[in-house]
């Protein structure tokens, strides 16, 4: 193998170009990409003919799920994958997923122009829907590759319009059995993510590079609350049952719940709130909130989780609102794997790069991916922790690096039969 | 005059089928109509058709403000008003407005079959967005009528879409200026209204007529909060900014305010939450509410208001969050005209129906036809109260009295020159 050269220009026009398919119509680096909506069918068309160009050979899955394959030579063994998403919650960022899968590919790019030779192939990933934007719920691709999510609750996933998963992807063009998403045993030797942190821990310790050794346990649920409606200005206020005040008092208990675990790494987020008919002089009858809580270890996640739904239930009684909650996911923290983790700290080494190890307190597709194989994460760094915002940012330089570390932790995993 | 005979059958039949122009998906009784939207402007041609039919002249102002004449034996004289509005905020009732409109018509209809003939004209109009929903201000058409509205400012809202209603006024087909919105001097000699009374009190106390003496005061504001948002896993909860926890603590703040001024007619209202960018899994970055805040007495209202004011300002400073209020209106209460009430009186006395004096605590086209003309209005019993749900209802019989008592006020009012 010769010396690696990563093209960070090429891979900064990438970047861009992905960035400019968005549904929102402020400019980059604003996006917005949802699933199976135009801007999410149009990087993938993107990101395909990319893959094309460098000699990938590309398949589908019934979801989208997007593999392109650099063939090894021994075919017959169980790949390496690397990739991450392209999809963005509304009004975020362009590096979050996206520099782990067009970074993905410049990794395999560099090492095609190094005269590195895989033994086992490389497969780039691009996951469909790591962002619970649309149907609720995170990872929805990587999920259901797993075998956690099975093909008949992934059908019938719906959006927020009623519309079901499995009408929806096929309207898109993906037709296949979605009893076929689901990895066979063994398609993978190994796993590896590119992501940025979207933390401000590297920054802040001046460090270009993060090994993940575990990620976080998230749990997400919606609560369905239901009073009664009215007239603002003829309904008097002893005899209401104002479903909007019942959320108020939730999203306040839902804050301190994180808070009250005395976890420094506890988060409790109320990210969508609702309210029918939302109207200026109607009462809300009907409020729907939507609550994501993590930590890095389980037992304050789950006491967190415990704290709010017995919030929502006093609230509710107390107030004669009812109220319907439902658990989205109440996933297990991942441990990363030794071989992963080694193969990136190997990397680091042979490029004199400084690294931490550290915990992913964000939710990612390895968490899933762990699921099925031996699987890693590296991270770099971005200006202010800052992400799924319009001003989420990695320099050139910062990408450059990790690219490199990817191409190497590749090489590593890939060179053995 | 012949013996007053109201068609209850055919009214009925009228109402069923307003009702079936809703921008819902749900059937009648549940209805959608929202400005210049499509079922608006159905709703805007069955009412002219109507109108035709029973011999009336219309006209159409600058921002579909809608006037059905039945030409008086001396037409030179001021007018006599009556009407109501037919939009219809989001998942509402049928009767809300559309009785003061189809009644008024059935009222017209009884007078020709009884051979009364008018000295003054009588005029029956359709008010344009008497519900806030499209530009977060109520009572548009009377409001621009009254000349409270001035042109610039009635140009210049705008809706949640940042479309100005200039513009999709003129989208909607109507063209004139809108400084022909303002009624002329004298246009009217009186205004009444028959509507739903949107409240308990007569359905409890068994009475078929309220006769309104004064309208209860609002006062309406938008809050925009602007806080900091980001990952919902990764940004921890001290450093937090989070738009959606100030706006449930000011949520909680409305609630108290009206309750703390001891008045029992207090009431205060936040209709409206919007979040950006909504996702859960994203800290909210921005929220925007409005509050809907009324009394019969201005004092207790605007101490309410400077309550929720003083909340905005601790909350938003206690949590770092930027908060904008606008306030979008501020009216002051008004009383209703001793020849109306007399009139609807006399009408209650011939008819044998028992009433009861009442103040309006809902906000009417009346409350600024009052600033115009000598103006009352007539409430009739609705099921429970309720009002602004699709199970809002008021019975074939308690409409028909409705009608006869606007009638024989319509007949009173016009009969001298």
């Amino acid at each position: 193998m010769k010396a690696l050269n990563v093209n960070i220009d090429r891979l900064t026009a990438d970047l861009n170009e992905l960035a400019r398919f968005s549904g929102e119509s402020v400019p980059p680096p604003a996006v917005t990409r949802v699933l199976y909506t135009e801007p999410d069918l149009q990087a993938r068309a993107y990101f395909k003919q990319l893959c094309t160009d460098a000699g990938l050979v590309i398949r589908e899955d019934a979801i989208g799920n997007t593999f392109a394959r650099w063939i090894g030579s021994q075919p017959e063994l169980p790949a390496v994958g690397t990739g991450s998403h392209t999809d963005a919650i509304p009004h975020s960022g362009m590096y979050d997923g996206t520099v782990g899968v067009l970074g993905g590919l410049e990794a395999i790019r560099a090492l095609q122009a190094a005269r590195f030779s895989p033994t086992r192939s490389i497969e780039l990933l691009m996951f469909t829907s790591e962002e619970p934007t649309r149907f609720g719920i995170g990872c929805v691709g990587s999920r259901a590759m797993s075998g956690m999510l099975v093909p008949k609750k992934l059908a019938d996933l719906h959006d927020a319009d009623g519309l079901r998963l499995d009408d929806v992807r096929q309207a898109a063009g993906f037709v296949g059995s979605l009893a076929d998403v689901r990895l066979l045993k063994d398609y993978y030797s190994a796993f590896v993510e590119l992501h940025i942190e979207q933390g401000p821990i590297l920054e802040r310790e001046k460090l270009p590079i993060g090994i993940v050794t575990a990620i976080a346990a998230p749990a997400s649920m919606t609560v369905e609350l239901t009073g009664e409606g009215g007239h603002a200005g003829a309904v008097l206020m002893p005899g209401r049952k104002d479903a909007l005040c019942a959320a108020a008092e939730i999203i306040l208990a839902v804050e301190a719940a994180a808070k009250d675990t005395g976890s420094p790494d506890a988060v409790a987020t109320t990210g969508v709130c609702r309210v029918h008919p939302g109207a200026i002089n109607s009462v809300p009858s009907k409020v729907t909130l939507m609550i994501d809580i993590r930590d890095v270890n389980l037992a304050p996640r789950d006491q967190s989780v415990q704290a709010v739904r017995a919030a929502i239930d006093e609230v509710s009684k107390r107030r004669g609102v009812s109220a319907v909650v439902e658990m989205l996911n109440s996933d297990p923290p991942a441990a990363m794997a030794p071989v992963v983790v080694n193969a990136a700290e190997g990397a680091c080494g042979k490029l004199g790069l400084p690294f931490k190890k550290m915990v992913s307190r964000a939710y990612h597709d390895s968490l899933f991916m762990a699921q099925v194989c031996p699987t890693g994460m590296i991270f770099i760094p971005c200006r202010g922790g800052v992400s799924h915002r319009p001003d989420e940012y990695s320099s050139p330089e910062e990408i450059r690096r990790g690219v490199e570390v990817l191409a190497l932790t590749l090489a590593e995993l890939s060179c053995h039969s």
